[in-house]
């Protein structure tokens, strides 16, 4: 079994994932997480909704909550395109594949279009949004992580490769993939990209379409710090679920907090840059990885943030990596005596 | 119950904690561990020992390790005293205690006071070492967590109020304790210094005495992911235990290795300053600390390395701590659906 | 007077500033400065050439140094491409606006294309390289400030919207300018980009063109002082030109050195990341730049390394910008009487 | 021509440099600084004086700001002995040297004591203050430098040994000195301390007595970058003097202040430890120091704060060490030709 292949000429141009749109039980509360712990900062606000962007962002937001009376959970996934031509070329494409593409008008982003992927997660597409001040060296305003920028989003679905075609079909490389050494090389996870570093959009194979979790990039690795310990003395210390710790594959450093609602956001240091033409997939399994972390808790694992009105599939598929729990109990305790 | 008292004109001067030395199965691996990723340096070897420090230290050494065929375990804990004089104030004074002071005669170190504390803990004392040079400029020459400095001790036993009043009688003072508050106020750890940090040595409850840890300081939090970074390139991430994370009381960052022998060895950033007239010890309790730090695995909280020949007592007193096993086994699964 | 517009659809796909080739006269001492205190490693040496790279690229080399017993300079200014296919396109475009390109054969990287810009600079294209393993996650081999990929080079240029209308007709966008409020808006600096962060290749208005500087990006600030503590420790303390500091415009932290032979190089904490369709350039003057950092040194705005052969124009253009000797000597020492 | 000798019984025990008092001509506008930038907390305020701590510190004050209408100026330095029993034991001995000490009543303070040292510097003396709760764990206060806790004073005094011998007859040890190996050895600077680090207080030769900086210890490298660009973002750039850089000693980072009045104002990474029996003066000059920092600018060397009501002496003497301006100038200026 192998991973899909990228075509090199899209209809159309994606430049990166850029947004994400959340519902919420408790706006204040959900704004209090992500501004102090976070440090998102607030382009605008009022009926129930919030737009955030980053400190260095100069898109008008990047993290839209809603309120909600009903079950939080995540209404879409953005990604820019690099023009407004792109996505008529877009609309074009989707209809001929028989996605069923629509225009809707949203406030603070320009003209805007909906579609669901192969497995069902809803996408948006746009070109543009208002401006807004890049706030990074407003040095006095930074709380928290003082995250700079949306960089990815990490979905579950049963079949990654399947989940993944949409996407390389659009243009998305792959930079990384995990195979089961003991399944065929099945294919366990996929990373794509379309920006110069290794995810604008990951999949994990278990039941989905389901968000794990969208990530910020954070300054270095002190700003992790920084939003744990202002996450401790602000009563957010169990909204901590993983790390500090370092990605197995090398990569960046991360922590994975959920929010008040239970939707997972990963905060990470600058990843590496990539993309020149040589650059191939790299094959992981558990043989040639070799970090310090320690395995996912379960909570990792399993759960996650439905997308609303998105059936779930394929409740078989299990996690087949090693959880926190498993390990620890490995361990026999060698008592001094 | 309560905490012992400080007696404010102890009978000779203590500097603070210093030196320690370890038994190790095989020297090889040991000095690559502490020199590769603790960032030790090497100031003498031979003939199945060897002596380090940290890099910063112009003490000849702070960590010895000698080879054994036997149980690998600590043989002494190592104190500074302000002057050779105080080394005979301090024979006097264990003497008339009954304690049975001796004075010995070490490689690389001035005239040794070795003697027992009242749990049977193995100490020495000395007032000099031969100067070397300090390598905290020598950039090129840092490894992993480049440890500057040597700076505390940690213990267990089984009754610590007692533990501790030895070490209270020689004018150190107390920064912090645990009570539990369903207990009677009984204390569960109190952490004691000499030097105008918070800790030199440190006493849980359980059997013992046994050596839970000793601490080295690093620069900044930096040199925690550089010893874990270095650690999981060249093999020895399963040396990890616990962290990083930050301590419950608002102090340093931390990071707990085990070493090839499982000796436990935590480095540290700088811990803040302390010591004037008004500092009067800190109370904690499971109310009034706030940290996002995970409960201890119950390896941390059990396991330990012996002291060579001191028998352990007290088997039956209990870590009334939290343990990441339970804490992760408390929190139910959710599912998406 | 105004900065030159972007083609938005030029003749080939650019993908980013990518090498650079200098000549050096004494290749052990260039070699021991740049692996030691920028922390590059050498992919291939031999005959008198050494091809280096940054920690995390998987590129073959981003530098090449060449032995000469001439007067060192530099030779070539590298971009990387999408595709072998905007080679062709690309000597097709410059053959029909009369540029002369040539393609040649270079050891270690795919078919190259030579042409100089319209000021005379000698730039090179390539599709790909033989593909070396990225070397960030090997911790314990990392020196100096580690330095991780390539992300730029500064020319001077005698009239800066000239050159850089080159630039903008391939497809590079301009993401900052600085003006002349008192000269009819003069641009005296144009930032311009290909991959999605503010620069792939700057001009600053002096007799030229002459390479001012190329720049890798470290991972924090961190890196910078790693750099430059080593440079200390090692006696290259004399090749630091400026810094660290950070750039005016809210940029990045950098530390500007001189390389044995006067070759400026820079590195810098991760840029911002830009590139969306409503991301205009960012106009500059004096009155709306805030930043802490001193004034350039004389040398800084002045020095440069010539390009091999290339003859300097403009002699009569001047710096605008305030130095540090001027800034120093404009503050009245107040001695305490 | 030689340093004084550490007295080892001095007549009354010593902990620390403490705390110092400056007038200053616009409490707000000082309040600004020291809040935003070097992020001290104030303990208390009113009627035109206010009192500041760094976010580590349980003593009630470091810094008191007094509005003035006259000159500003450094009023006192404070340090803390380790008991009351040693403030009159500190009264006898300087009223048995003749140098009149005075105890005073001061608010948030204890038992207060006066003198003026050998060549006129205000001193005073206390054992105690109010304890108030230390803030380095509420991470949501920080601002700019966040610095923690008072470190050290520097002053300026015709004659450094004469100066010096003041402090070594109270049990000051020398940690560091600088001599002119051209003048029989002159010293000209001589860095002495009591609490277990390099530095309580420093002497430099120039005319004096008068205060050239006090110095606050912040957490890391990362917080210097935090103050200058927290300056640069609240208009406080022009305060920046000089760094961030590295002591030539390979000791701390720092940077240098010009506070509103011009007090000068260090911030730095934590000293290294040391104080043991065996540590001796090192001795340094020009030749075997190695650092990549730049020579001082004019205004460090020369510009200091009087002390109220102090008359200057020696006002011949002058700093022979090499400036910025003269550094620059030295370098002949090589223009690409």
């Amino acid at each position: 079994m192998s991973v899909p292949i990228t075509n090199p000429t899209p209809a159309f141009s994606i430049r990166r994932a850029s947004h994400i749109s959340l519902t919420v039980a408790d706006l204040e509360v959900s704004l209090a997480f992500y501004t102090e712990v976070i440090g998102l900062v607030v382009s605008a606000t009022g009926d129930g909704v919030a737009h955030l962007r980053g400190v260095e962002e100069s898109a008008h937001h990047s993290l839209t909550l809603v309120q909600t009376k009903g079950e939080p959970s995540c209404r879409r996934l953005g990604f820019r395109v690099e023009s407004d031509a792109d996505l008529d070329r877009a609309f074009g494409n989707f209809s001929h594949l028989g996605h069923r593409p629509e225009f809707v008008d949203l406030p603070h982003q320009g003209r805007t279009l909906h579609v669901s992927d192969s497995v069902g997660s809803p996408l948006e597409f746009c070109a543009t949004m208002p401006v807004q001040q890049r706030l990074h060296d407003q040095f006095q305003l930074q709380k928290g992580a003082a995250a700079l920028r949306y960089d990815h989003v990490q979905l579950l679905a049963p079949d990654v490769a399947k989940a993944s075609a949409f996407y390389t079909a659009l243009g998305f490389r792959i930079s990384d993939y995990f195979v089961d050494l003991e399944e065929d090389e099945e294919p366990l996870g996929i990373f794509m990209y379309r920006k110069n570093n290794p995810h604008d959009i990951v999949f994990l194979t278990r039941p989905g379409p389901v968000l794990h979790h969208f990530a910020y990039v954070v300054a270095d690795s002190t700003f992790l710090f920084r939003a744990l310990d202002t996450a401790g003395a602000l009563g957010f210390s169990g909204n901590l679920e993983r790390g500090p710790a370092r990605h197995g594959e090398g990569h960046a450093l991360y922590v994975y907090f959920r929010d008040p609602d239970d939707h997972r956001v990963e905060i990470l240091t600058p990843p590496i840059q990539m993309g020149d033409a040589e650059d191939v997939p790299m094959r992981w399994h558990r043989g040639n990885r070799h970090s310090w972390e320690f395995p996912a808790p379960k909570s990792w694992l399993y759960e996650a943030s439905k997308f609303e009105g998105v059936e779930i599939q394929g409740k078989g598929a299990a996690a087949k990596l090693r959880n926190l729990e498993d390990f620890l109990a490995s361990r026999p305790l060698k008592m001094p005596e």
